[in-house]
């Protein structure tokens, strides 16, 4: 006996981060232990709800629940897919509650960033112009740190911790090389609109060691001179510079850097990223060597590097999304508070309204950034630095980790197929 | 009393890893528990005995020694730097003998690859023809693998790891993400001129994945249609492709395909890296959505990934170093062996002839690469599977790594400075 009578559907939007199999690992785990209805899994997110294509989660084992939580990647499979808002177009709308009707769905569990928190809203609202019976539950990810309301977003932290620990790995090498060889160490980093990645390579710095001396910010304007002057300020003073940059780091005139010179004398395009960008402008400028690294999808998807304060928030968050369901919470995301308990640092869980998560996109503030533009302020490490705490390591087997592949059957579909 | 009359110089050369300075802990502690005679460390390579910048290790603190173990770079500095042949310029020897006498050097211990072990052989050769009693031992070290006689490289281990387990981690992500946004993935790694570390990324396929379905290396000449058409076939079979490419690749024309188009538009140079050129590629023949990454420092200085059988043998050299020192030997490597005990990986360390090293380039067997070209075989899984056995995690506090800062003093010169 279930002690709801109805079902749920579970489904990951965008793009997917090294935890968020831990929030889908939370959810279930939690709701088979409070005897919860069926939770079927969209696959691909919203897109496959819409198709149909659907895995019931009470096929998976104890052992795979399990595994969710030390698995990066979405597992069952996420999507970039807007709905069109129900004035546009209902019929995705009508598609959505037959499925609901078809499969006794009464809870939607949605995990994503700003655009997902959209969608789960758009749907939240629909049902009730539809007059169908559903609670519509966010559950927060984002490598971006952008969602509103809740102090750090599952998936930040791993990323925070990535991102720093590799910087400074980084800084060891070009030191040692320095002297007769590389003088310049770019890194560029994930963060279109935001740099809460880019700045919490500031806690690579030690009480010996500066670098990295130069992080790029899509909150400071990027000036080339003022670059050019800073490195070679740097690299005077000692011996090396390390800068950490910024996908989204633009110009004067609002351009973004990487785009800035799109097309090279072929016509060839898409050649961007910020790192050759500035690695340019050091080769040109200043003469200097150097060597640059994009960490891309590297950075997002380090589950072998996850920090264990994310880790846990991210399971947290699911469990979380399963007790407001039962407490008949809708429109709602489970949001990170922070508490600080003397030294310690503490955190628990609210909700906050949804209406006040979609599409808001929460910047780094300005007293978290130097006044050169080029640094993070102590205020900013304070923030950042209890959220890489603790290690969280995967179980490997024979030098590798053991990540689930997604393996899984969808149930036999039940309504005629959509296009 | 120390066993031995003489004392010994210790430098790093060349590109650092993440274990290199595993080799100096095993070479000081050695030595330390041996009673053997000082160690002075050279402050950059040889450049810094020619400077006299040298470093007193019995000034570091035991603790200090069990740190390097687990800390990247190279703690005491590297450098590029060759040294002529002694017909050509006997002035560098000279000074290197008169820095050696001051010392009463009887030992020169030289960490390093391909060129720093032509350094060492000259440095062994020219002892004999200035009667100056030396001992030239090179302690391998290289994460291109490339070294022959040693059946792996101390340093190779850890990188083949840290692209095996990342590229695992990725093939999570675009997985996730492949059918409604990005279809291909390229990760550009370390190997100019040799593709032992993208082919280690092979490591990453399982049972239910054969992603990366296509590696390129530098053995294979790289040829645009072949490659995109293999796209095409790999993305209709599995939804999307994982691409490992070696930063040295060549075309038809012998050309590095990161060097064939320099210059932009702007007249700007050095945007070079071949991950970019193949997803330009990518975007213009077939218009897919890609990423791509570029590893290069974070591979080699990726300690908190470290292949525990890395760490292991890049420590043992360091003894056998010394144990060969002991014995007399002199113008050697300690090579690293293979022995399979049954299922079991075994390895040793034996003497290798320092003129059989020396510049010369082990390239990845034929055998090693499938009939395609783009996927390695069976027998590669099975040579580096067991090089990746193992973690060895540094220790943490705060959430980062306890590395080591370069904080040390230099000893007093005693000679005159020299240009």
């Amino acid at each position: 006996m279930t002690k709801n009578l109805k079902n749920a559907i579970y489904a990951q939007s965008g793009g997917v981060t090294s935890v968020i199999n831990a929030t889908a690992s939370g959810l279930l785990t939690s709701a088979r232990a409070e005897n919860f209805g069926k939770i079927y899994a969209g696959v691909n997110g919203i897109k496959g709800v819409l198709e149909e294509n659907l895995i019931d989660t009470s096929s998976l084992s104890a052992q795979t629940l399990m595994a969710l939580k030390h698995t990066p990647g979405g597992f069952f499979g996420s999507c970039r897919f807007k709905l069109p808002s129900v004035e546009q177009d209902a019929k995705p709308y009508q598609r959505l509650f037959d499925i609901f009707k078809a499969y006794n769905i009464g809870y939607f569990f949605y995990n994503g960033g700003n655009d997902s928190a959209d969608t789960c809203l758009k749907i939240g609202e629909a049902a009730k112009k539809f007059n169908y019976d559903l609670q519509a539950i966010h559950l927060p990810k984002t490598v971006d740190n952008d969602l509103p309301i809740t102090d750090f977003s599952p998936g930040f932290g791993s990323v925070a911790k990535y991102i720093s620990v590799s910087t400074r790995e980084t800084i060891l090498d070009i030191r040692s090389m320095a002297l007769t060889s590389t003088k310049v160490f770019i890194l560029e980093v994930m963060g279109r609109h935001a740099g809460w990645i880019a700045a919490s390579a500031g806690l690579a710095q030690t009480k010996d060691n500066k670098a990295p001396q130069i992080i790029l910010l899509p909150e400071v304007v990027f000036n080339r001179e003022k670059f050019v002057e800073q490195i070679k300020k740097v690299v005077a003073e000692d011996g090396f510079a390390v800068v950490v940059a910024s996908e989204g780091i633009k110009d004067e005139n609002g351009r973004f850097l990487s785009e800035a010179e799109k097309k090279d004398a072929f016509g060839h395009s898409q050649l961007g990223g910020v790192a050759p960008k500035l690695a340019a402008i050091v080769s040109e400028d200043i003469g200097l060597k150097n060597h640059w690294a994009v960490a891309d999808y590297l950075q997002r998807s380090a589950r072998h590097l996850a920090s264990k304060v994310d880790v846990d928030s991210a399971y947290a968050v699911g469990e979380a999304g399963l007790k407001f369901a039962l407490a008949g919470k809708t429109q709602i995301m489970p949001a990170l508070i922070r508490k600080q308990q003397g030294d310690a640092f503490v955190w628990g869980i609210e909700a906050a309204p949804l209406n006040q998560v979609a599409n808001v996109e929460k910047k780094l503030p300005s007293d978290f950034i130097t006044p050169d533009g080029f640094g993070i302020s102590e205020k900013a490490k304070n923030y950042f630095q209890p959220l890489i705490i603790g290690e969280d390591y995967p179980p490997y087997k024979d030098g590798m980790p053991i990540y689930l592949d997604s393996v899984f059957e969808t149930v036999e579909k039940k309504l005629e197929s959509y296009e």
